[in-house]
């Protein structure tokens, strides 16, 4: 897991170099079909990767993006009018049955179809209209890393692509270079999560989707019971949970979700609880129990990939401390088929 | 609490009676305008009905349904292409800040917007350009329960009235009713769980926001830490943290989903976890440590409202068993304000 953790930023880089091009045509295709509507399908950590690309892709493009219920079209056999969506499938392995069941049955119902992969060769790449492919190489960890933030950079590419301004891309493998230094850091940490049986994870808008990765990966590795939320449904109910101590997690990039992130780690202080930031805001940095500093150049768009690193590392690192194998999780298979 | 669940059959009544020909008229309005998207924007128990209401329109409508990202319209000022779409607020109160500053947006971008609220009064009924009332009369539980299937209600009016084939809603409440009834024997159940701290709740389909309601009303009212999945998602990884006697409570209709219900208890009896079903099949109550048997009449399209009714009575009874006091959640009150 922490080889592949570290071979991102090649991955990173390959992808935008192979894909570049094509995914400018595929725009252009997309723009000529007048598609208002961009359906996205996936499970597991693929699943968060598309929970990213909706926000990107809304906020930049403007075009409204629903995450598809896989269940409507395999279970329910549900006939949607899907004249002019595109549907996006999102599997690293591309033989997620289900996922694979939807492209056909969104094919039949008139949308054009994408798929998301890294293999290039599977059923999924040869049911979609168009592949774009995330150049990992074979991902051998049970616990997506490098897949997931390729998967990432790929919606990066098309939501650029589509969208009127152009989106820095290139600078994101070097912010996830500089953060992978923080390793020695983060070993610091885990020490202290050695004993932790829960802990809740946060994230909001662009980084609404790596709060479910993270608490997938403590989920995986670590056997942390990690409840996932976005700060603003945390205030609707959960924040019950929170006491003296319990432990949260959270993602606070410097930008447009500085306000909110600076309101929940003050509310969370009140409660005493035991709070955990990956963030590039001093501000919160200072008033949380520990935290991860990355750099403050990393603009909040594109911030979601370096900030999922350190989250990666910390699960990797935790699973060792914690006497276990992140490599072997219990009761799990790489290649998930859903009935 | 328990008083407002034991309203739950005259609420929907109620609404029946009172929306049924708005929703109608409505209907026929939408399908003027040719809407070809719905978007649903609510948070806490709201969201969860809304879960439900996605899974409804599109299976018996045809129509794509997206659960809105609020943070798309409030933090990131998106302005995104809403000319043929129907935007729906779900609130108990009407006052939810940024769900109104959603729908104020989404106006702006041409869509034609629906509010759900139980307050014909409320900020969001005036925003919207019309309202379906849940007529549940005052809540004061914090811990929403009559609103919650009340919301579910006003979206079975609108999809009966949006679909092809009728939906048989009427027997609805008596099904509630009915329901009530297993009161005594959720209460011999209690005891059982009175030191569970975590436990996982599931659902798939229609019944997967129910899942997440029974999770958010276990987490408000006895501080349990509850995880929420659906069944496909559970094998993504999340099935790592099931050890022997994890306590796992889900939702399994008759129905189309029983394949992917009788599989699931299969592989967590396998596990040896600890197993609480509400179901309406007996094949599934035979292989769960406990279960919560509901009459064999109930067809899974109109199983959702039945099937939380149960939850809702042993979140409200295990608060109790647990010393605490369902009507007094800490950290949490009614309406609330997000940022």
């Amino acid at each position: 897991m922490l080889n592949e953790i570290y071979e991102q930023p090649e991955v990173l880089e390959r992808t935008i170099l192979a894909e570049s091009s094509k995914v400018r045509r595929l725009a252009d295709h997309l723009k000529r079909r007048e598609i208002n509507l961009i359906i996205l399908v996936a499970r597991g950590s693929s699943d968060n990767a598309a929970q990213f690309g909706r926000y990107l892709i809304e906020t930049t493009t403007g075009i409204p993006v629903s995450l598809a219920a896989p269940s409507v079209f395999t279970i329910y056999k549900a006939d949607l009018k899907l004249e002019r969506a595109l549907v996006v499938g999102i599997s690293q392995s591309g033989e997620g049955s289900d996922i694979n069941i939807v492209l056909e049955r969104a094919k039949e119902c008139g949308a054009f179809s994408i798929a998301i992969t890294n293999n290039a060769n599977s059923t999924m790449a040869q049911i979609a209209d168009e592949s774009l492919l995330v150049h990992a190489g074979p991902e051998r960890s049970v616990a997506a890393t490098k897949t997931y933030t390729g998967q990432m950079m790929c919606f990066y590419l098309l939501a650029s692509a589509l969208a009127p301004n152009n989106i820095a891309i290139n600078k994101i493998p070097t912010f996830v270079n500089n953060t992978l230094e923080l390793r020695s850091n983060i070993q610091n940490l885990v020490d202290r999560y050695v004993f932790m049986e829960n802990c809740v994870v946060v994230g909001r808008g662009l980084n609404y989707g790596n709060a479910y990765e993270l608490a997938l990966k403590l989920m995986e590795t670590c056997y942390v019971v990690a409840e996932r939320f976005s700060s603003a449904d945390l205030f609707h109910g959960p924040l019950a949970v929170i006491e003296r101590r319990f432990p949260v997690i959270f993602f606070a990039p410097n930008g447009p979700t500085s306000k909110s992130n600076l309101l929940l780690s003050e509310r969370l202080n009140e409660l005493h609880a035991d709070t955990l930031a990956i963030t590039n805001d001093p501000r919160i940095g200072s008033i949380s129990t520990c935290s991860i500093l990355l750099s403050d150049e990393i603009d909040e768009i594109l911030s979601p990939i370096p900030f999922i690193v350190p989250g990666q590392i910390l699960a990797a690192l935790l699973s060792e401390a914690k006497g276990l194998d992140p490599d072997k999780p219990r009761s799990l298979t790489k290649v998930t088929k859903t009935i």
